[in-house]
C-alpha cells in the first residue's frame, strides 16, 4: 500500500472520486472556473507519511501495553500514527494535504475485549499516559487529535460485535466499536432497524455515535442517538459504570448521560444499549414539496411538528440557494417542468424544497403522510411526487465524499449545524447568509434536517475557492466568523457534529463559566489524571501538562 | 386554626373525609373489621404542635435573612416549622400522628424574587446554614426532613407565575413554586396543556416535579417530565446555572439534566422551561378493555407500545386483584354483566382492566384507539366501552385522598412504584405479590401506568391493618422487605416518586459503588458546604457534620 497522505483522507469510497458534468458545469459558473482549473490536483498530498516528533512512550511503556493487547494489536508506524491522528474536519483534511501531522498519537492500540481495556486505562492512569478513544474516523470537529501523544484506542478491531438482541425489550446491547452497517445488517436480519443514519453512517461507529451525540437523517422519527441510548458501560479512570436498561427512572441522575456527548473525555464506552425498530423499508412512505419561500416551507414544517397527529421520520427543507443548485445539478433547471413551476410562482431564488418520509407502521405511515400533505397544502405547498426523495435518499450518504474532489479543485468545502428554536431560526438563517455571502464566489446552501416540537436544527454547508498559499489561515478566519455570527444571533454551536476542539473556543462563553466549572469537575471526577482525550476538547480545562508526559 | 398535628397531615381536601359504603363493605371483608372499629379513630393526631428541638439559627442568622425577605416571609412557629417537615410518606403522616417531629426546620422563608434566592444560598453557604427547598410537599420519600435544621425555602407563597408562553415554540417558562391547576388554568386559557398530571396534581409544583422526576398519569403520550423540561435556571452555592431552550444539542453535557431528580440537594430550581401540548379535551377518545389475565394485557400493552403506529396517552393496566377491587368498589361485583363476563371467561382473580386514552389531533386520536382495539382484539382482550375510563378521570387526583381516613381506621397503606424491562415484569409483579400475601389479611393491588417501548413502570399499593402499639416498626419492616424484593428480581429503586431519604439505603447497592462516588463529586462541586438538602437525601454521603452548624 501507499502509505501517503493522500490515502488517510481519503475516505477510500469510489463514489468520491467522481464529479457529475453538471456539478462541473456549476463550479465554472460560481467560482469563474475553466476547463484548465480541473487539470491539476490541488495539494494532492502525494508525500510519503513522516512523523517528525518523537513518540512519548517509553520502550518500558509500550512493551507493558504489548504485554496487554499482544503484538499484532500494536502499532507504532509513522502511517498508522498519522491515520489515527484524525477525523474528516476540513481543517484536519488541509494539514494531510500540506504534510502537516502535528498531533499523532505515540501508538494505535486495539483491546480485544473490556478487561483489556479496563488494563490499559488503568496502566495509563498510573502512568500519566493520554488515551484517545477512537471508533470510524467521521469526527468534524478535531475531536480525535492527540497533541500530548499517548495512544489511539482502536475499538473497530475487535470490538465490533452485537452482543444481544432482546425482541421483548425492543433494544440491541452492542459494542462500542461495531459500525453502522454491520449493525443495521444484523437488526434488518431478524425484522429490526437502529433507525440512526447519520451521512456518516457508513464509516461510523456507534460508540462514535454516541460520544458525539450523533443524529440521524431521519431522527426526527428516530430521535437522536441520546433519545435511544437506553444503558451504557464504560471504562473510566475512575471505574467502570455500568448503567441498568430501565426505560426510565427517578433515581437521582442517569449518569449514562453524561457519557453521551463526552467526546472520549471521561472513559472508553465499551458497551451500548439501544432501544430498535421495525424494519419495514417496504411500507415507508415519502413526499416531496415545493414551497414558494423559505418562509413558507419553515411554517409548515412548524405546524407540522406542532399538530399532535404523529411525525415524519425524515423531515427536510432545503432553503432557496440549495433547492436551486439541487435543481441544476439534478438537471430539472429550466425543464419543462420546470417553466410550468416559474409560471405558477415558485422562482428560482425563493423556492425551497421539502422532503418527507413516515417509516413506521404502515396504516400510521400512510395516515401521517396524509395530515402532512394537507398541512403542506394548506400552507401553500405543492406535493410534487415521491422520486425526489427516492432520489435523494439514493445518494444519502455518498454526497459527503464530493469534498475531497473539490479539495482537489482548490476549493474549500465545510459544514456547520446548529440547533435553534422556532423564534430564531429566521434570524439565524439570514444572519448566516448575509456573512457568508460577503465573501465572493461562495456557494451556500441551508437545509433543515432534524426537526421537533420546539425547534430544529440548521445545516450550512458553503464552497468557495481557496485562498491559495493561504489556505489555512482564510479558512480559520472564515470559518469563526461563520461560528460568531450563529451564536451571536441565537443558535447553539452544535446539534449533532460535537464540539471537540474546533468549536471548544467558544464554549465558555456559549454555556457561561459556571456551566464550564461543572464540566470540568465531571471531567475531574472521572480523570483526574486528565489521560482522556486530554488537550482542550469541549473546551475543557487542560490542567497543567505535568500531569501528562 | 387549630394548631394540631393533623391539620397537618390531612391534604385539606374534603373528598378525604368520606369512606364510600362499598369500601368500608370492602374493608370488614377484608380486613375482618367490625362495626365497633369504625367508631373512632386511631392516632389521630389532634394534640397541639410542639417541637422540643431548639431551632439552630442564630438570632443574628435569622435577622439577616429576615433583612432579605422582609417579617412577612420568615416564619419561625412550631406548627409551621413542623408542617414544612414533611411531605406524604407513610412513614411521616404516622410519626406525626404519634406527636413526632424531630426534623423540623427552624425557620421556614419565603423568597419573593430569584435575587434573594440568590442572596439567601450565598449567605447560608457561606455561614453552613442548611437549605431545603420546598414546594407543594407530596413528596412520598422523606425528601423533605430538614434533620439538621436550617431553612424550608417555601418557593409557592411568590414564585408561582407564568412567565411566559411561547406559541411559537410551543414552551412555557415558569417559576419553580406554580402549583398544577394553576398553571394549567392557565395553559388552557390559551389552548394549551402541560399534559403533566401526577396523581398529586393538585398538590404539587412545577419544581417540585423536576426535583423528584415524576411522572404524570397521561405519561405515555405526553412524556415523564425529564422529556419535557427544555431548560432550567437554578441557583446552586457554586453560582446560578441557566441552560437555554434549544430543542437539542451536542454541545457536552446537558447540564440542566442534573437537576432533573437532584431532589433539592443542587440548588434551588427557580425557573422551568417546558414543552407544552395542544388542549383538546373534547377531542379525546378512550376505550375500557377487559383481559382474561394478566399475562395477556401486558402483552396487548407491549405490542401496542412496540407497533409504531402512534401512542395513546393514558394507558393503564390494573392486575386482577386491583380489577377485582375495581369491580367491587365501583359496584360492578355480581351485577348482571358480571355475570356474562365470568361465563366467557373473565374470571375474579383472574381478569384485567386496561384504560386507554388518545389525547393529540382529532384524527389521530381515532387512528390510535383503533390500532389499539384491533391489538386488544387479536390479544384476546374485549372492548367495555368507555365509561369506566371516564369514572376513572373523575377520580384520578382524589383517591390518594382515602389514605388518611384509612388511617384513622388503623390501616396502614402505602405505594411502591418501579421501573421494570419487558422481560423482568412478571418476575417483579409476582415476587413482589408472593412477599406482600405473606402478610396476613392484606389488600395489595398493582397496575401498569407509565409504558415505553422497553419496559414500564409497576405500582403497588397495599394496605393491611397495623400493628397498633408497633405501628412505626412494623411499617419499616415490611416496606423494607418489600422493597428489597422488587430491586432483588429486577425492578429499579424508583420509576417516578424520587429516592429522598426513604429508599437511599438501597441507593448504593443499586447503582453500584462508582456511581455513588460520582453522585457525590456531582453534589460535592455544585454545594461544596453540604448545605442543599443535606441528611442522606438522595444517598449522598452526609460529609462531616461539622460542615453544618
Amino acid at each position: 500500500m501507499d502509505l501517503t497522505y493522500r490515502n488517510i483522507f481519503k475516505w477510500g469510497d469510489k463514489r468520491e472520486e467522481n464529479i457529475a458534468p453538471r456539478m462541473v458545469k456549476l463550479i465554472k459558473e460560481k467560482f469563474d472556473y475553466k476547463d484548465d482549473d480541473f487539470k491539476d490536483k490541488h495539494l494532492p498530498g502525494l508525500e510519503q507519511v513522516r512523523i517528525d516528533r518523537r513518540p512519548g512512550l517509553k520502550p518500558l511503556q509500550l512493551d507493558f501495553i504489548r504485554s496487554i493487547v499482544g503484538d499484532e494489536d500494536i502499532l507504532t508506524d509513522d502511517y498508522s500514527r498519522a491515520r489515527f491522528s484524525c477525523g474528516k474536519f476540513y481543517g484536519e483534511l488541509l494539514d494531510l494535504r500540506l504534510g502537516l501531522v502535528d498531533s499523532a498519537p505515540d501508538a494505535v492500540v486495539a483491546p480485544g475485549s473490556n478487561e483489556e481495556i479496563e488494563k490499559i486505562i488503568s496502566y495509563c492512569s498510573s502512568e500519566h499516559i493520554p488515551v484517545i478513544p477512537v471508533g470510524g474516523q467521521s469526527s468534524v470537529t478535531g475531536a480525535l487529535k492527540a497533541p500530548s501523544g499517548g495512544i489511539a484506542l482502536d475499538l473497530t478491531k475487535h470490538l465490533n460485535k452485537v452482543l444481544r438482541i432482546s425482541t421483548v425489550n425492543k433494544t440491541v446491547t452492542v459494542q462500542a466499536g461495531i459500525s453502522g452497517p454491520s449493525l443495521e445488517a444484523e437488526l434488518n436480519s431478524k425484522g429490526y432497524t437502529c433507525g440512526h443514519f447519520p451521512q456518516s453512517f457508513e464509516y461510523s461507529t456507534a460508540g462514535g455515535w454516541v460520544a458525539a451525540r450523533g443524529a440521524g437523517q431521519a431522527s426526527t422519527g428516530y430521535g437522536k442517538i441520546e433519545d435511544m441510548v437506553v444503558a451504557l458501560r464504560v471504562v473510566t479512570p475512575a471505574g467502570v459504570i455500568e448503567t441498568k436498561d430501565y426505560p426510565r427512572t427517578a433515581q437521582g441522575w442517569d449518569l449514562f448521560r453524561l457519557f453521551i456527548g463526552s467526546e472520549g473525555t471521561l472513559g472508553v464506552i465499551t458497551e451500548i444499549t439501544l432501544s430498535i425498530h421495525n424494519y419495514n423499508p417496504a411500507n415507508r412512505v415519502s413526499a416531496a414539496f415545493i414551497f414558494r419561500s423559505f418562509e413558507q416551507a419553515v411554517e409548515v414544517m412548524r405546524k407540522a411538528m406542532q399538530s399532535e397527529y404523529g411525525k415524519p421520520h425524515l423531515f427536510r427543507i432545503s432553503d432557496p440557494e440549495e433547492t436551486d443548485i439541487a435543481f441544476q445539478t439534478g438537471g430539472f433547471d429550466n425543464s419543462l417542468s420546470d417553466k410550468v413551476l416559474r409560471r405558477i410562482g415558485f422562482l428560482p431564488g425563493e423556492r425551497c424544497l421539502m422532503f418527507v418520509t413516515v417509516e413506521g407502521e404502515t396504516d400510521y405511515n400512510r395516515f401521517v403522510l396524509k395530515k402532512i400533505k394537507k398541512t403542506a397544502r394548506e400552507g401553500r405547498g405543492m406535493f410534487i411526487g415521491k422520486s425526489p426523495v427516492k432520489k435523494w435518499l439514493d445518494q444519502r450518504y455518498s454526497s459527503a465524499y464530493i469534498r475531497d474532489p473539490l479539495m482537489d479543485l482548490g476549493i474549500m468545502t465545510d459544514t456547520l449545524e446548529t440547533a435553534v428554536t422556532w423564534e430564531s431560526l429566521m434570524k439565524v438563517w439570514s444572519s448566516a447568509r448575509a456573512y457568508v455571502k460577503k465573501r465572493p464566489k461562495t456557494v451556500f446552501m441551508v437545509h433543515i434536517s432534524h426537526v421537533y416540537e420546539n425547534g430544529a436544527n440548521l445545516y450550512f454547508t458553503f464552497l468557495s475557492p481557496m485562498e491559495k498559499g493561504n489556505e489555512q489561515d482564510d479558512f480559520s478566519a472564515f470559518h469563526s466568523g461563520l461560528v460568531d455570527t450563529i451564536v451571536n444571533n441565537g443558535g447553539s454551536l452544535s446539534h449533532h457534529h460535537g464540539v471537540g476542539r474546533v468549536l471548544a473556543p467558544w464554549m465558555e462563553s456559549h454555556l457561561g463559566e459556571n456551566s464550564m466549572k461543572a464540566f470540568n469537575a465531571i471531567k475531574r471526577h472521572f480523570d483526574p489524571q486528565n489521560i482522556m482525550n486530554p488537550g482542550g476538547t469541549l473546551g475543557l480545562i487542560q490542567e497543567k501538562n505535568e500531569n501528562i508526559r
